[in-house]
């Protein structure tokens, strides 16, 4: 199962997700004149925040939104981007977040478990209901593939549904959450988690706590770390003994070279450096 | 607005929204030998399709899952069936039900409303909440763009969360009905209805009846006639005064040649003749 092979890369390299949320204006000057081609440039980008950060994240989440910006081209950067995260060896997460039924959702996980695109976890919403999870459980249980379903969000439009109360005093995301993780038990690693998992992001500590009881078989993925305001400390509480879920970091990392006079001539390095203390922040707060 | 184009079109054409589904098993053979590459076979079969249909259908939706399925190629039929669509003059609905917020939803509004994916409409998930929706808004504003947001569908999976009834004993699909259709207020066109239309699944004729009248100013873009076995009695009840929705059929009209010996020779011609028959279906049901 998938899900193995990312937590044990968590118990080796600490839980930063590295969110290659690449937007061509991230890109140093110098850099966009030495590659004047966008698809070229996002991927040279991309390549060289790896190639510096490999042994200090546990995988890498690429934002298809910021690459279908830039259409064709940017969806080859896109393509390169994924191609080469496999090629030295790293975990993939595409967030994708689609959601569609029947043959539609069978020609996404096609697109997406399989070819040009092809990934590690995709990420899923849940809208239209579990019929469009389904077609993706083939890859999961044969080809080595996983998923990240939307449960909760942090964002302040997650009050208009996902946290709508239900006739019986749960809400929206309790329910999405259960649902979930009850599929997932078809679908259980080793290390005591599903290749199914949730996108759960980082609120406060009661809730969190809470979801992490309740969902104790779903692994996160918690995005809203540094630039989205979640701190070391919030996210310990969704990690159950130190694992169980990666955090998800893009600006903080990708324009941490912004913070330092003349840093965009070694991007990559600041990146590095960003991404260590975050990791570091993280496994204190796990230790206390 | 938007809106009103797709309108009058209706008036002028009917309501035909041609699902450009295209799976390269829908393809004949001797289409396939004379155009071996898949970019061009899945362009080339559109085309054919488009230019037989033009006067007897509303709009074409084209989905993106179809297209992402075969990676980069795949995309590039995408991008050259969007722009043939825009070439001829017809309105282009992409189906590509995205579903995310702020900086990323930009990009996804960036990606499909500009540049080699341009579109008319999208479809949108709302699970994340309003702030999914309104990085689109200043093109419905300014850019003569439009939007339909899935209220409720007609898997069976919609009982997992679309159905599931509220505290206030509404369902999940009446909130989002109705918070839609307040923010659509603000992008009315003179038709009547608003640029921000819903994604509403054909089911029984009662519910259909409820909600054409709790949602009378927004527009619906209506998937299940045919294949999904959606019948022209049950979808007029979704159109007010013979408009304000258009119906989608994809299989139903890409593989009517399959029905007549030798039908592949002149499936375009079959594909008319389906949208015809599905055309007139719905105008006669409406008339009753």
């Amino acid at each position: 199962m998938i899900i193995d092979k990312l937590y044990s890369t968590i118990e080796a390299k600490g839980h930063v997700c590295l969110g290659l949320d690449t937007d061509i204006t991230y890109i140093p000057k110098w850099f966009l004149e030495k590659y004047p081609e966008i698809d070229e440039a996002l991927f040279q980008f991309n390549k060289a925040i790896i190639d510096e950060t490999l042994d200090a994240v546990a995988c890498y989440k690429v934002q298809i939104a910021y690459y279908e910006a830039y259409g064709l081209k940017g969806l080859n950067a896109y393509h390169k981007t994924l191609r080469y995260i496999k090629e030295v060896g790293a975990l993939s997460i595409a967030d994708i977040k689609r959601g569609d039924i029947s043959k539609t959702a069978e020609m996404y996980a096609k697109g997406h478990f399989e070819g040009d695109f092809e990934c590690d976890f995709v990420t899923l919403n849940p809208y239209m209901g579990l019929d469009s999870i389904e077609p993706y459980l083939d890859y999961v249980k044969n080809k080595e593939k996983g998923m990240f379903v939307l449960v909760r969000t942090s964002n302040p439009g997650a009050q208009d549904l996902e946290y709508v109360e239900l006739k019986d005093d749960r809400r929206v995301y309790d329910l999405i959450g259960e649902k979930i993780q009850n599929l997932g038990l078809n679908y259980m690693g080793e290390c005591g988690y599903s290749s199914i998992g949730g996108v759960v992001g980082c609120t406060n500590v009661n809730e969190g706590a809470l979801m992490r009881e309740e969902l104790n078989k779903m692994f996160f993925l918690i995005p809203g770390y540094g630039a989205q305001g979640g701190a070391a400390k919030d996210v310990a509480v969704y990690l159950k003994n130190g694992n169980g879920g990666v955090v998800n970091s893009s600006r903080g990392i990708l324009l941490a070279y912004k913070k330092v006079e003349g840093g965009e001539l070694n991007f990559a390095k600041y990146a590095r450096e960003a991404a260590i203390i975050m990791r570091d922040d993280i496994l204190k707060a796990i230790e206390k």
